[in-house]
């Protein structure tokens, strides 16, 4: 079973993660991943960070979008966990179900056309390489 | 090795699509992808169908997003003719350096977290099911 | 670099397999998959034992359709050299251009299809449990 | 939660597309699949219209072995949706418990020589090129 | 549903490879992967015969680092039941949370630097070559 | 066409990263892959903080185990650059290649196995629940 560490069980080094995710997010919730990856704090600690500074800081890709390039990356990968998180931040920054419907689309689509190109074993055009 | 089909080759049900491919994105330059998928016209037709309406057609999603999306799914895949292919797109739709530096880093850390959660088998929270 | 071990280089024991690959494909060209894991030798012996009674031997499933799902496999996985050998073994069983224009285009929509049921998080349907 | 669309919360376009499944298949049951994609019309009609020619239509590949190798890509990609439906697709086309057994023999076979394959490296033969 | 052969509907030829599991493995349960592939008795052969030398005999791999191999690639397949059976194994031969929690880290770590590898389609350098 | 950047061209910033990569490995060579992934800083300075820290630094696991992990994760997500890296890493920390062909042994075992325990669909045992 896979063990969740409780705010009573974190040591103070990991309390000052979770208490970092709920003044970044503005909530009391912390999701049931960092609770998990807290039992290797280290892990917990990077993984926190680059989550926050990649995913959270004003940067040259809108905080959605990078949202739907993480979701295409764990529907490709086949992650539910990561599906049902990030699924839920996308509706929070702005996703409506049209989008939602188009972007699975597109998924669909690269996943589908990723198989030609590789079946047919096609070569790399002269002006792409 | 990969049959290209040539203009010469085509018959006319390709062709048309080769023309349809032309005039769409207002170039000479048909990629070798539909080249080689040229061989069964069914595939061409239905393919060229979606790629021109799911990724060329105005709707919710902007056409340089899509792109990026196309780019999460084929790096995760390993496709290196799509990668090279849109990632040109891409750039002739308005991606920097810069972007595209922030979508890998996205993409490589949606890939370790994916395989974090899914390590970890964590359960999904109550309130994201 | 990859070593793929020579008739010269092979020791008795690798040589054994490889006249049986000879003998039992009616061929002379001994293909560098079995070259290249023929530097273990247990490896060589169990991975060529397991070919030759799951893909060589009568069954119940045709000769022709265990490449095809062979193919699937790793187009799926996008090995190159597994789709350069046994696209050239399904042809030498009869598979047509057309043949294997359709076999691409069913896993193009299972790769699509697999997306969209992972992506909508389908639950299955209680008459599939 | 994935919203199913009912019958009843149909729209006119949907509904044609679940009557036309319907009168296809020969059975009023609508499979999950369908009612999950529904909230994006468009996807649900390309979607089925793929469905219905490249697995449905008359071809010169046997009916049982499209499932079959829509199966082996639905295992490699570890889609359990689709094993479901597309396993019991694959009964109902005459496919024995023994045949299943011989199948996921096959997948498990070119899952791990696909590996060996890439994990040494191995040159793609000049004959195969 | 699964069909998991229970030791009273197991063949001779089942019971054999039911008793070796228990015999080798010094405990009288056996894990349902092989109740469920016992229903192909020639793929519950091979694949116990494999597994007991492969992972059981001593070898120039310590068994420890074996489990934890096959962790890695059971999560990079997203295998739940690979992970809960083989996580129980690598506890029983020594790991410690210390070491799980390193394990994942390594585990994200290359799962992420393998798509700036190939996102960035770094060309391998000519030492490496 | 990827872009390497070279030392000459390397930013106070990233030519600090080269500077420390030369050091910490001893050796003047720094691999394509940082000289790729230099064109995005933070990128290049994140991801050789973790290697360094992840991967060099004295830990639970052993060294050479680490690569054996990372070598595993590579071939499973095929990423050749990874494999040709890693491959002269693990060699330098004394893998031999009998050990390679181990390693390999069970990472080919593990990609079938894995195929199995998802294709017949096998419940978790209630035991490693």
């Amino acid at each position: 079973m896979t063990t969740l560490i409780s705010d009573e069980e974190a040591s103070p080094r990991v309390r000052a993660v979770f208490d970092d995710i709920r003044q970044t997010r503005k909530t009391d919730y912390v999701n049931n991943l960092w609770r998990a990856i807290a039992v290797h704090p280290p892990t917990l600690e990077r993984t926190w960070e680059r989550v926050k500074s990649i995913m959270g800081e004003p940067s040259a890709i809108d905080p959605l979008v990078k949202e739907m390039i993480y979701i295409a990356v764990s529907v490709t990968n086949n992650c539910e966990y990561c599906l049902a998180t990030h699924g839920a931040a996308a509706a929070s920054k702005g996703m409506t179900p049209e989008m939602m419907g188009e972007l699975l689309a597109i998924i669909g689509l690269a996943n589908e056309t990723n198989r030609l190109a590789i079946g047919y074993r096609v070569p790399v055009d002269d002006k792409f390489k």
